[in-house]
């Protein structure tokens, strides 16, 4: 019983002895998978790029990824710190600059084991608020690392409603300095990153107060630890926040300030500024400010949401063709549980998910730079509809690859709950998207908003933005599918899920205005209408993905292949979509029962075409075995050898056992007589 | 700015300052807290016996699980393994037999902190398969933990089809010996609880083989560690299988064995037999032991599944109300987070799920009981459709509720996601259950299987057994609510429910008739059907427990107020479950897009009137602080003061910072001359 010796530190993909009954799977891929990574890359070009940066980080020591499933919450810290820093140095030595494109990429091969992410976050915001003087002075230090920033914003009492925040920046005219806060425990800064162990530096968000009149929420930069021996500063009490779902490697800190006192100059000045006699001073727009963040939101749910989605489909998918379970066929060998219609069914529209998502951020991306580049000249018309469609994105991308990536680590049964899979931290990752960069609800009930003015806009006779342009017909057809292959017309199933929407935002819209018109305070009306109102920004943001997909695949007209595999996928996200949704199709009348019954034979037929090339279309995603760390996702297939080898490895195997010398040996001891 | 004390070790329910948002919730309960409690208890006198045995462990140092999220794997197995012996010695000194009532109650307040799960099933395998000299033999020295067993099945390539099973036991007639072997990785015992660090003995499945001839899976009881040194037994390779996404308290191992001999004598002989001269007799019937198993999984639902749910439930609600986000009405102060439609939404559904759960398990345990006794008489007429309802009650049991601690810690937040909320290991714990003692979707087609042959039977004109009477009934009427408040008669959304199954079952048995109609092969349409069939077996358990829950209303009849409150808890829980599977209702045509409108919006009214009893609800389950180990759903509500005092005590906070040292110091020392 030779095993075989898969024990090394780091693999690449290529002339390695795989699984044949994963290497079967790609003998019949139905296209380029390479083709379809430059795609996903955006140009070969990327690809090679990403490649490099791969192999050059995946050949270092530093940055093996061995033994992390068994690190505790220090040594994740440590490990994080220690990387982060050496990665600046790798950098400045390989000629990457923090702007060029291989910055992106190492953030995807490491983005989890790395720190200073809130002090990156700092820095954009002296960038963004600060003066030039400001800038000038803050910035060369916290680029070098010589001092470690954090931004503090949520308080342990108040998320995501700002105006809510508690501490108080009051001015001392007469000191020319002012003194920060933390008025009760509800408002002590809580879950900032990289403040519970690292920053010396808090970019502080308090209410600013003069002679007795709030002025509202602004950033200060408060020292919170000493440069020299990090001990805290006067009047501070700083600590780390303690155990978390994931997210080990970085120190969330708690923060509470008492009679902190700052110069006047560490408030960021650029739109708005105190002057020596305590006046203020309001100057310029912040709105390009605000567009930065909200791309930001876009710009993490490729970074952070899909990655992990395109990763969590690769291990559970070519685990599902490496695992066999059951006789399907009496007398046949075990089967390949990807045989399963059951589980087809768990994985493909993942995988569908996560190439829509793709698409869909490609969209985002083209109208968020045409947006940036009229906001720069001062048109601020287009701020509430990229508003509205960054965040019902930014929802539907997060909730539903968080279901996604937990359908992936479910599917794969025992294996995906133990930490080796790699699969459970890719969940205990993804989940915690939901609620930063905007807590999912509140998101939606702002895209829903704007959902309902521009129902109010088309009734006064004006003109809707493009994302939202098709509120204003109010055609209501009946679906024109005769038969179940009809539903693979595109056009078929985008207008059901315009009309979906259009239906639901209509409906959400009606009963919050016939509340009010019972008299019904707006405010409670909306309460009462905003378990619909969410649903309705929901479809909305869904049928935007759909829509978008299909746009998609006109680009690859001349590209059969691709065009075929991209329009499956296409067609199983929509068809899923409808299958999941059916209620909201039917209630709105627009789907038949019989068609109903259509759309799931459609959808199920789709399955098994997909599962044909389910295997090549997560091999195009191109993760290397470093990237996934998984023991039962890897390249080549050998998940049984790589579950026992990392197995051997964990601290529980390799300790004294006091346990045994302790408290079981003395009982043990009975038995020998006996047997 | 003084901080509450807040860190007891454990802390009564009772004359504690209690934060107002939380006491005025419970000032207007319409129903009696204690006599509900009682009744989930099964009567008052088990409420005095379990809150007796809280108590008494709750005051015992030993049993403290103040820093449990603080410790490491190695940390929690050496907790439980010593908790577990020592709570063995405490029930004895207290007169606590393993059979009586306070056992129970012993494992609900400390359920995830032993060791030995396995060693139990270990000792029940041979009292079930054992003959009396192997019971005699065996029994004493695991009773008094003198050996430390363990129940080695799932293999690492192989779970829930036994058949496939690969380890083998040869037997050998000149030595009277079996001899164990793992013919390649794939047959490693993998998963076994107990079996990592502790077991001595294993109970090994492993196919049996006579003269080259294979009889099937046996149990044989091998002995895998030393005594003495607790050494792998010769030809054993036996460890642990490294971290989880929880269960840590638990040595989960791996076993490999390499012509490892054991005496004829060990292998459990009740119901076969292998004699000298290698002849193989089978004696009696496993039905019975069958049966116990199958009652075992009902029993897990309530002991593992629904604690883990309420637990979820008590903690949410509470913060919820303690927890202030955002302006409802204008001008006022931030409003309890549990008034928004929205988090009533995220909650208030899983609240009736649990209590949903909890009287279908009463009514499971009365139908077992019912199925015991005639088995006992050797009639075994009743096991297909009690194996089916326990299948189907597991599925929809712990599907459910896995989503339902994820949905309450989700609607949490931040701190949700925090270790320290008690949350993440809830739900942690509880997805498991979607896999262990029956994987779902296996389950689901057995439950599948079930109902198409009841379909078969009646077109046979046989009559069927009564969980699955209404499968003969062929009325298909249109729903008869005209307006909202009609969906709130049990009689017309049981209906619902029942034609909803009925539909789906027949559908789905029509499919599969079709297919195999049209030549495929009767494996291949089961396929083919399989998504269909396991949604038809969720309708048709859902369809049990609505059912089920307005039964036990009728046994209140006396007592409105409890009726009255639970009543609206089946309401909820039925129309909820309508308003998420819309499609089902809809597509059958039993509602009308109309009727679906009312049903959403009778709905939405629930959520308001329950959210007035919504703490009194959860206060019923009657856990203490110490039973939650939660930091923000403390009876007293005092979240975020328990946070901080917490967090403070994390290790984070508490060891050297070795990361300042060695990496930020001498980076740091380079911006003191420059502040």
């Amino acid at each position: 019983m030779a095993f075989r010796n898969v024990d090394k530190g780091f693999q690449s993909s290529a002339g390695q002895d795989v699984n044949p009954d994963l290497d079967i799977e790609r003998k019949t891929a139905s296209f380029s998978v390479e083709r379809l990574t430059n795609i996903l890359d955006g140009g070969a070009e990327n690809t090679q790029i990403r490649r490099k940066v791969n192999a050059v980080l995946q050949s270092d020591p530093e940055f093996s990824r061995e033994n992390q499933y068994f690190q505790s919450q220090n040594e994740r810290y440590e490990a994080a710190v220690r990387r982060s820093l050496y990665l600046s140095r790798k950098m400045d030595e390989m000629g990457w600059t923090t702007d060029g494109p291989e910055q992106k990429y190492c953030y995807r091969a490491l983005g989890d084991d790395l720190a200073f992410t809130l002090h990156n976050v700092f820095m954009k915001s002296i960038l963004g608020l600060g003066t030039d003087k400001q800038i000038a002075k803050w910035i060369p230090l916290a680029e070098k690392h010589y001092i470690a920033g954090t931004y503090a914003q949520t308080e342990l009492g108040h998320g995501t409603y700002l105006r809510g925040l508690e501490t108080m920046a009051t001015f001392d005219v007469t000191t020319q300095e002012f003194i920060l806060n933390t008025p009760k425990i509800s408002a002590m800064k809580w879950w900032p990153g990289d403040m519970g162990r690292t920053g010396t530096h808090a970019m502080v968000l308090a209410q600013l107060n003069i002679k007795g009149k709030c002025y509202g929420i602004h950033p200060f930069i408060v020292q919170i630890r000493s440069l020299e021996d990090h001990s805290p500063a006067p009047g501070v009490t700083v600590g780390d926040i303690g155990p978390k779902m994931n997210f080990a490697q970085c120190d969330n800190g708690y923060l509470m300030l008492k009679n902190v006192r700052i110069p006047k100059k560490n408030m960021l000045a650029r739109f708005s500024q105190v002057l020596s006699d305590g006046q203020y001073i309001r100057q310029g727009s912040e709105k390009i400010n605000y567009l930065t963040m909200v791309m930001f939101r876009v710009s993490i749910i490729r970074t952070e949401v899909l990655t992990i989605l395109m990763k969590a489909c690769t291990i559970a998918i070519r685990y599902s063709v490496v695992r066999r379970q059951s006789e399907l066929k009496p007398g046949d060998p075990e089967t390949k549980i990807l045989d399963y219609q059951t589980q087809q069914q768990k994985l493909l529209p993942q995988l569908a998910t996560a190439y829509a998502f793709h698409f869909v951020c490609d969209y985002l991306q083209e109208v968020f730079d045409r947006g940036y580049a009229e906001t720069k000249e001062g048109k601020f018309d287009l701020l509430p509809e990229l508003h509205a469609l960054a965040a019902g994105i930014k929802v539907i991308a997060t909730d539903y690859s968080t279901a996604s990536v937990e359908a992936c680590r479910r599917a794969c049964g025992g294996h995906g709950y133990s930490l080796l899979s790699g699969l459970p931290s890719l969940y205990t990752t993804v989940v915690a998207s939901c609620t930063y960069e905007g807590e999912n609800t509140v998101l939606l009930l702002q895209t829903a908003r704007f959902l309902v003015k521009c129902l109010e806009m088309v009734k006064a006779g004006q003109a809707l933005p493009s994302s939202v342009a098709y509120l204003s017909s109010t055609s209501s057809g009946k679906c024109r599918a005769q038969e179940k292959r009809d539903f693979l017309n595109p056009d078929v199933y985008t207008e059901a899920y315009k009309q979906r929407a259009f239906r639901m935002v209509e409906n959400a819209a009606i009963k919050l205005q016939s509340l009010i018109q019972s008299g019904t305070p707006w405010y409670e009306a909306w309460n009462l209408g905003s378990v619909q109102l969410a649903r309705a920004a929901m479809a909305h943001s869904h049928y935007i993905v759909v829509q978008h997909f299909v746009k998609t695949l006109e680009k690859f007209e001349k590209e059969f292949h691709i065009q075929r595999v991209l329009k499956h996928l296409c067609d199983l996200f929509a068809l899923h979509g409808i299958f999941s949704n059916m209620g909201d199709f039917l209630q709105a009348g627009h789907l038949s029962g019989k068609q109903s019954d259509m759309v799931t034979e459609s959808y199920l037929d789709l399955l098994a075409v997909i599962r044909q090339d389910a295997v090549p279309l997560v091999d195009a995603f191109d993760f290397s075995d470093a990237n996934l760390n998984s023991a039962i996702g890897c390249y080549d297939g050998h998940a049984y050898e790589r579950l026992f080898e990392w197995a051997k490895k964990s601290p529980t195997n390799n300790q004294d056992n006091q346990t045994f010398e302790k408290y079981l040996k003395p009982l043990f001891q009975n038995a020998l007589s006996k047997l």
